[in-house]
């Protein structure tokens, strides 16, 4: 009996918004995968780590910071070979993701891989965006809200575009992007809508008005979401 | 010392979905709320039947079927006194809402209504969208996809733009809509790049390609996602 792989989402920060089913399932596997830097902790692997309980294997799927020395597909290749060596072998693999394994998660790659191979089975997490519009107090979207999600590294014509046609947006992967979308937001008069958020539901969580962001320390998990109907919706 | 409500998201259908969080404050709390059908069971209380522990003050909000009799926004006026009525005594209320208290859902005219007055604290769910993209096997959104979420109720030559411009949607609300739907993702080449699914997660889930559908069947809790890349992910 082959083993099988779990992408298990264990949601956005807090511990405790991991998913009954996720929890039970990570606890069960004896081996257990996450993304990790190329040095250092990994954020998977710290939200769930008061629920780590006896000895697991650890396999970090560590991503080279400069991908043109060690490309992201061949550090796929190698663990894919690591987790199918445990899984031919029966033994259950676990691999946490940030959020949700399916939204704009890396989860994808090893799934692609292995599906055809290994059962998978992949639970879904809570994911940053409504993680963010619980910790702002403000729907996503409401009635008939079209809602998008567009990520900051996009042509600004692009985002423009969006922005404009769309009621909601969620702008994600800002990093040092954010100067020139705080600019195009200011441009579309959608500035007091919107509002950043950092590392949301997690002990350092913070929430800012764009001109309070310091633009040169913007992190990857940061996000302006924003919505034109305003405080509208308080009705 | 008054209460605080919580606006809970119990997750797409799975009782496992619902988070660590969502289930201890709801273990917690002495009131529970609902909504529920002008008649006959809740849908939001019956994913989280199996973790009713002891005995609790509930309160239904029964929403009828033909609202001009009695608007929706009466209904929540009036479950808005039952729940300041427990608040103000200091008991702790929670919400129960189906996927994520923010996305898509009533919560929102609850805590528009009692935010200013009361604590409330929000707690994220898994949405319907995600739960979708695991139970079929493909990733929502990757790398610098532009992803929209659109309602069907909206009109066909709204719906046809987004979904030109994107490279993923997701098409909520189908009901009596999906017809229409069909028929135009027929028109623009994405039906064999769409799946259907209904009740993602719950016992009677269903997936099925746009064809097998039958029109006159669409519950509520029906999706399309479409991706524009099919499957090219697979690399």
């Amino acid at each position: 009996m082959t083993g099988t792989l779990y992408g298990i989402g264990v949601g956005p920060g807090d511990p405790e918004l991991i998913t009954v089913k996720g929890l039970r399932l990570l606890q069960a596997s004896p081996v257990l995968a996450y993304p990790a830097p190329e040095e250092g902790p990994s954020l998977a692997r710290s939200i769930v780590e008061g629920y780590l309980n006896g000895a697991k294997t650890e396999i970090p799927i560590r991503m080279p910071i400069v991908a043109a020395r060690f490309p992201a597909q061949a550090v796929y290749d190698q663990a894919v070979e690591t987790l199918a060596g445990h899984l031919d072998e029966g033994r259950d693999v676990a691999v946490l993701c940030e959020g949700d394994p399916f939204f704009y998660g890396s989860f994808m790659y090893l799934f692609g891989r292995m599906a055809e191979r290994f059962k998978v089975e992949v639970v879904p997490g809570v994911s940053s965006l409504t993680a963010c519009a619980a910790v702002l107090g403000a729907p996503l979207a409401a009635r008939n809200d079209v809602m998008t999600v567009i990520p900051a590294p996009l042509e600004t014509d692009l985002i423009r575009a969006r922005l404009l046609e769309n009621d909601a947006a969620a702008i994600i992967k800002l990093g040092r992007h954010f100067a020139r979308i705080r600019e195009l937001l200011v441009e579309l008069g959608l500035a007091a809508q919107a509002r950043y958020v950092e590392r949301a539901t997690m002990a350092n969580q913070r929430i800012l008005a764009l001109d309070e962001v310091d633009e040169r320390a913007v992190p990857y998990f940061s996000m302006i979401v924003v919505h034109k109907r305003g405080e509208a919706w308080r009705l």
